[in-house]
């Protein structure tokens, strides 16, 4: 291998060709370079979703990885097509609507940002409905060749870019107002809350979610088959579960879902 | 990585070991070579939809690319096992069972095909049911490696292969005949029409399918949610959509069904 | 590429960015090493069927390959992070729950097993939920970067491991009794049946499961489209098929169900 990896995630999910085609036209502009699927299954045009997951994954990528993330209502619409670097010295590659934004964030921030316009990165014809392959697929493979970010297209002032946030938890004496932040594929339910803030609010040794009570512990199989509990997930947030069941079933939720913890 | 790049296509799903299985038997012939994978979820034994989704990523795949395509009702029967040369330089390794077809005709049609048949190249014992393992990923493993195709097997007469095509769609005023060629997992469904076909047929501005009327936009999202619109998708064709939905679901349609514009 | 491919299996899914995040953990540490997906849609906690698949997969995989898998329901508690080199030197990392025994087993048997325990190997801070990103991953990396595997920790006596066995099929005149190893994704049902065995029993020519006659045939379209058959597969075991069908379905069987033949 050469070069600099690329981690890719998108919505394309395993249904089609999409996710292939992509890496066919990476293999094209650098034969050398590794590319690590990161996930292809984002719920379809959840920008949110996918900014989470990203942002989750960037502690654990190379250092000198570019990103290159596709999650993208607008394709063929109004939204640029960015190529940025992080102060870090990662890349990202994707549409400007706040996909990439948690992510830079961990990654110190936008250093420079770029529209991609060079005719000779963005691949002809040009589709309105299929970016990943025609313009966000080349610019991550030029820039993992070493090709400059300046010769992707002209700067985009970083302080417009889109951006996501969430509402931050609300600790109160025995209440946290919180949202769910990740469902996994196990059920498990990730809510914007530290272990701290569990402390803080008087919940450490457990709370409830509606009539479910959620005791506090370290792992998974401390606690019987079908037992609800909370746990520090592997993130570092409070999550709750059920053992070897679906706590997200359980309590019918879904991301981006208010919780409050009592 | 040296050598060729494998393109690799089944129907074998995700499901099952199948996949990487035939990934261990590439990677223990032809370590240094790079596996793209295309897609793995063909709907069974649908060679025709195959042969559509291998035809539609040639022209995004290296030139120099060995196609591993793999959907196979009659494994272990009369078909024979082929391995090819096209005039663009890109080899094909699969079943004689047309699988191929639609795509070297993209790439310049046969230059020599062979049989696979030698012992050096199929592993012992041979299964009656998994040819992907014992056949085709070891034949395409060879090829990457720029062993000779002569050394696989006998000629195989290029005129005597079995071949897939389409009824071509009929355009007449007012009306056009045509055929679902794809339904991807947004539900686009793409039709063998080309848009130059819609300004023939003076359906340029739009048509319907029964009740469904399917105006002309540029993309998708130029339409409000959940309205269906028709487009110039990612291959050039017209494909009916549903802004954020599922036209598919719409319409009731599945790849070959027979459709009318008017 | 460089040093050993690491042949990666668990019980993840796809649905999450769980087994990308593995791969940015392996890209990190030895960013020249080949990671093979052999699966990641082990049925969840389903060690047995992982071991299975793992120990299926075997053959066809490099000869000094290092198995990273991960089917952990006790993921946090007591069972001990193993890796371990096998005689015929390949090496084995995963939880100490009998997942990697099966494998092993055809890999000559365990040459030296390790406790991973070094600081230097495990990820900070680990989590209690995660041990494939934190643990197994990066010990598989430093294995295939040929680090000594004495360097993840100290000794794991070999007789002490965790193992899974099946009860052998019982074989007498006119009948079998036997289990289910193995539904794939075509709904075929292996069965823990050489066949030898039915030749044994006076079944070479078919036999009943219940009500439903399996005759023996050579291949899957031997027999018309939803017929009954008895098949040797591609591991070399009797499977029941329906051509172009799922006879799991037919019988309503699942792994590790036990199965009369008479």
């Amino acid at each position: 291998m050469t070069g600099r990896s690329i981690v890719f995630l998108t919505d394309y999910g395993l249904d089609d060709e999409f996710v292939g085609v992509c890496h066919g036209v990476i293999a094209r502009l650098a034969p050398d370079v590794n590319v690590i699927d990161l996930m292809h299954t984002i719920l379809r045009q959840d920008v949110a979703s996918g900014a989470l997951a990203l942002s989750r994954a960037v502690p654990y990528m190379p250092k000198d990885a570019v990103y290159l993330a596709v999650v993208d209502p607008g394709v063929g619409g109004e939204r640029l097509p960015l190529a940025l670097e992080t102060t870090s010295g990662a890349f990202m590659v994707g549409p400007d609507n706040g996909l990439l934004s948690i992510a830079w964030k961990r990654l110190g921030g936008v250093k420079e940002a770029r529209v991609i316009e060079s005719r000779d990165v963005i691949l002809e014809p040009l589709s309105r409905t299929f970016h990943g392959r025609d313009i966000f697929a080349p610019a991550a493979a030029h820039l993992a060749s070493e090709r400059p970010i300046g010769d992707l297209g002209t700067v985009a002032p970083a302080e417009r870019l889109a951006r996501i946030s969430f509402p931050a938890a609300r600790v109160r004496r025995g209440r946290i107002d919180c949202v769910v932040t990740w469902v996994d594929g196990f059920g498990n339910v990730e809510l914007n809350v530290r272990p701290s803030m569990l402390q803080e609010a008087g919940l450490g040794r457990g709370f409830r979610v509606g009539d479910v009570l959620f005791p506090t512990v370290a792992t998974f199989d401390a606690a019987p088959e079908g037992q609800s509990v909370a746990v520090e997930d592997s993130s570092g947030f409070v999550a709750v579960a059920v053992n070897r069941g679906s706590a997200a079933e359980l309590l019918g939720l879904h991301e981006g879902d208010p919780v409050v913890l009592n």
